[in-house]
């Protein structure tokens, strides 16, 4: 291929994903296109968890312990805050902290969220191109048997425990895709869009419901691939399982290919989950089975190798 | 005595004495009046320099090797901002920092300086009024060899090497006392105005510079007595000599008596001046001669007892 690839990605497992393309392609052939439903602003700072943690994983500065956050990370500020009497729920770190300090400042200035991120991408060094879903606000809100809450009340500060009915994503009606990913999905040479293994719900769901993404995703000129975030019925991170089981859905990546439904042309999926293939296939959806746990750099440019070339072999 | 004392304080010399005074004087007989000429706005986030110093020193937690900032702080926000391409010329240490985030958040949701002020003294312990000279902007600008600069670029980014002619306090004229400041000053219990050992150019004369304050003291109904910072013609910290040698002022106590001039009624001079202390008592200005540098918290608890005897002798 030397055509262009998109990425949707969410937080750890689509960032681990999104550096392996990244290893694998050329700057110029990928962008990577971020949710930021989970987007907040926190002690008057605009936090965007996924997008920095693609971006610090295109980096190579994510903490290699958590997949989210920075290496080296300190927190002096957080214990001072915590002195001051203000809000810890949501931890800031000192060096993350200081992105979050410089996007407040370029958006004080009039900069989109796109532009921050480019200036704080290329400053780190990323030479591929992450973009937001949206330069526009679309929010994640989760109606929940305790009510309804915002996405970091309930995942932070709530550890994701309350029971979830539903999750709606406000202004995502009115959202357009920023203009990085307007370009990615217009773009002739784009010869697949990979769904990264990331939460269905909250970190796929965002992005592909911006209309625009949505109706390209349904033209399906080019193949649609996910790599399923759900492994022997477990999420290999954060709680996606616990949310298909409460929105009813089968744990298991036969559930992933059923969500995803028509939408997509093929599904990654693990080893371990090889005897669900023909289920798979029975809903129209091609299957590629491969290791997908990303444990490792390496891990993560294999499984982006695959998925590139299952994509390829579905054009 | 037994009434109100209202010391005027700049940085780290204003606030040993600060301190000193707050250990002497139960909390309801002391309100400390702060320069804020040298607060500005970096990186988004407001800064009060002389505030914060203050607020630490009162609350046990400035740093005991600079005198200024917090004990114990961390610099990773620093490096990661200096990493990210942002500016690194203003340090801003991890605990400060949440000073300074806090305080924009709740400047942001309408609190008044002296609000925010009281909140974050209050929240790390201090029992002692710690009150912004005013809550309006008054900004010290510099005129200098090399041109107008914004306080903070003169005294940090070019650490006071252009030669000044003269300094500027914008927005004084029509500036008013904080509420706090107001209070100590029509308090008919005050019984004595103390000028701590600050920069007269930088710090003293932008409070005793907003209109009530001069009015105040040119009607002098309690004594004004005031703590040299000179000592053997040399400042004990800072560039206060330097600027007075490029002002045209002679660099020694006697100095800073001419400066003060008429309008204070008695000088703190250091053993090392007591050569002095004739000429600065023909000026008709009442001279007191005791250990003035503070190296320890019971010399600043020593210099505070001498100096509201002294202001009490002088009632």
């Amino acid at each position: 291929m030397t055509g262009t690839i998109l990425a949707l990605a969410g937080g750890v497992g689509g960032a681990k994903l999104a550096r392996g393309l990244a290893d694998a392609l050329d700057p110029g052939r990928l962008t990577v296109a971020v949710n930021t439903g989970d987007d907040f602003e926190h002690m008057g700072l605009p936090i965007s968890p996924d997008l920095d943690t693609v971006m610090y994983t295109l980096a190579g500065r994510a903490n290699p312990d958590t997949g989210w956050g920075v290496a080296g990370e300190t927190w002096s500020f957080m214990e001072a805050v915590g002195d001051l009497g203000g809000e810890t729920w949501f931890r800031l770190g000192d060096r993350d902290l200081a992105t979050h300090v410089l996007r407040r400042r370029m958006l004080d200035r009039g900069a989109t969220l796109s532009e921050a991120t480019d200036a704080l991408a290329g400053a780190l060094g990323v030479r591929h191109r992450i973009v937001p879903m949206s330069d526009r606000a679309v929010r994640t809100v989760v109606e929940t048997d305790e009510g309804t809450l915002p996405f970091q009340d309930y995942f932070v500060r709530r550890r994701c425990e309350p029971r979830v009915s539903t999750f709606r994503f406000e202004g995502i009606e009115t959202a357009t895709p920023s203009p990085g990913l307007s370009a990615a999905l217009a773009d002739p040479d784009l010869e697949a869009a990979v769904i990264c293994p990331s939460n269905p719900y909250v970190s796929v769901a965002p992005i592909v419901g911006i209309p625009a993404v949505a109706e390209f995703i349904d033209a399906r000129e080019v193949p649609v691939v996910a790599v399923s975030p759900i492994v022997g019925g477990q999420a290999i991170k954060g709680p996606a399982a616990k949310m298909m089981a409460e929105l009813g859905a089968e744990t298991s990546a036969l559930g992933i290919a059923r969500h995803y439904g028509g939408r997509i042309d093929g599904l990654v999926i693990d080893e371990v989950d090889a005897a669900l293939a023909p289920d798979i296939a029975a809903l129209d959806t091609a299957v590629h089975v491969v290791p997908t746990v990303m444990r490792s750099e390496e891990d993560s440019r294999v499984l982006a190798r695959e998925t590139l070339t299952f994509a390829a072999r579905l054009r």
